[in-house]
């Protein structure tokens, strides 16, 4: 069974698009076939989008479903008018909130993605271009500024925990790639002696990491079971004597990874 | 005025986050405090998550907001024996979603921020991989499999642009910086010739420039108004010329010119 789904926003359609899909998994046995339309922010837009809707309500010879953060009170009038089943984000909290909080929303647009102010700007594009800068662990001139150092072997997720830290939490995350060196000597890389406190682990199943490696490299001594489990085990025991927090990131998405490892490392977001 | 919000979630709590934020952005009036309560997934991490609350309600002498997307039903009747308001953002959509659809949600936690199928992750890994490749301009060799290659004067925003395509939408975003050479000849780099129909601008005001400039290297040459005006004007006078659809980010977040270029690129999401 598949359902055409659209998401109608003002704005960029961030958060409309992140709540129907929360919604939308908890029902996995139907397909959804997913639309966005942001920035619907005048009339003309409305209609356009409004067809669009009514098109796929014709062809699927059913409702779609409408998931919409319109801000604008005339684009949600406009919208109603639509042949779809709309689920309004904002309609559904808003005159709770207006009640609890005793003052009106303002209703005004493209807030909840825009660009903030200027210190929120700088903080989030100082944090990512601190994670490009060191993404390679050649040098550790940068960890006084680091918020944290994510340690781990090649294709645990280290990089995108990294970028995604910085663009969405604003933290400046270090990626300090483990190598054969470090696996021998099972003790901290001296270079890191001074950041022990900001050091955090990565890890991961042997057999996912075989998997991951494959992709890139099929075939090589590099992907293979042996060398994934030798590398993993190796680093595992060098965390849990030198007393280094660890996540298993086997079962997760950067989301996660980047949610647990805030906690864990106790990071406040800085956006 | 200070309210305290929690975001109460048995996952990731990105989508409480999102939620919260949109909302409570249109109540400017109103300071919020806010603190996330993410992988709240057990009894004993509830009755920790309700003291928070409790605490809260007690230090500010009235109820603090609790934005949940709790799956599990037992943490949320846990949930409800806590001090606060409760705006339950399942609860509020599930049940019209069941009747529309006709089955029932799976209540399952962590699905939306979860790791997905193996392809979107590879997807997404892939993409940023050659985001980070491509970051610099200094070769055009992976331009064949780039999604769009975003091109403007130093700080107009391409890198965190590319990142955040790249982990959001699953977009292979090449970043190729427009320099002295480009502005004095004011055609396109011969470079870039074949891949005409990826090129994207980014551009922005030359007040903004000089601030964002300013920033990182104070009183240069670099970052001078007239400095500024002199690359804008030849990088816009170029990408007019040669028919490249351009963005001027000036008011825009991340998040907006990410939409806008997926938008007006008619680029469709990966992942």
């Amino acid at each position: 069974m598949t359902r055409s789904v659209f998401y109608v926003s003002d704005g960029t359609g961030i958060t409309a698009e992140t709540l129907g899909h929360t919604l939308l998994t908890q029902f996995e046995q139907i397909h959804f076939n997913t639309v966005s339309l942001p920035f619907i922010n005048s009339k003309e837009k409305m209609d356009w989008a409004v067809q669009r809707i009514n098109r796929a309500a014709q062809s699927d010879g059913e409702p779609p479903l409408v998931f919409s953060t319109l801000v604008d009170t005339r684009r949600r009038e406009e919208l109603e008018r639509c042949r779809g089943l709309i689920f309004d984000f904002l309609d559904a909290f808003t005159p709770r909130l207006e009640e609890v909080l005793g003052v009106t929303a303002q209703h005004v647009a493209g807030r909840s993605h825009g660009m903030g102010n200027m210190r929120t700007y700088a903080e989030r594009m100082d944090a990512l271009h601190f994670a490009i800068q060191n993404d390679d662990g050649a040098t550790t001139r940068d960890y006084p500024n680091a918020d944290v150092v994510v340690m781990g072997v090649s294709r645990t997720g280290k990089t995108p925990t990294c970028m995604y830290l910085a663009l969405n939490y604003g933290i400046r995350a270090a990626n300090y790639p483990l190598a054969d060196d470090d696996f021998d000597r099972g003790t901290l890389p001296a270079s890191l002696e001074p950041y022990r406190k900001k050091l955090f682990g990565l890890t991961v199943d042997g057999e996912r990491l075989h998997q991951i490696r494959t992709e890139r490299r099929p075939n090589s001594h590099y992907a293979s079971v042996e060398q994934c489990n030798k590398e993993l085990r190796a680093v595992e025991r060098m965390l849990k004597r030198e007393g280094i927090p660890c996540l298993n990131i086997t079962q997760m998405s950067v989301e996660e990874i980047a949610a647990q490892l805030m906690q864990q490392a106790a990071l406040m977001r800085r956006i």
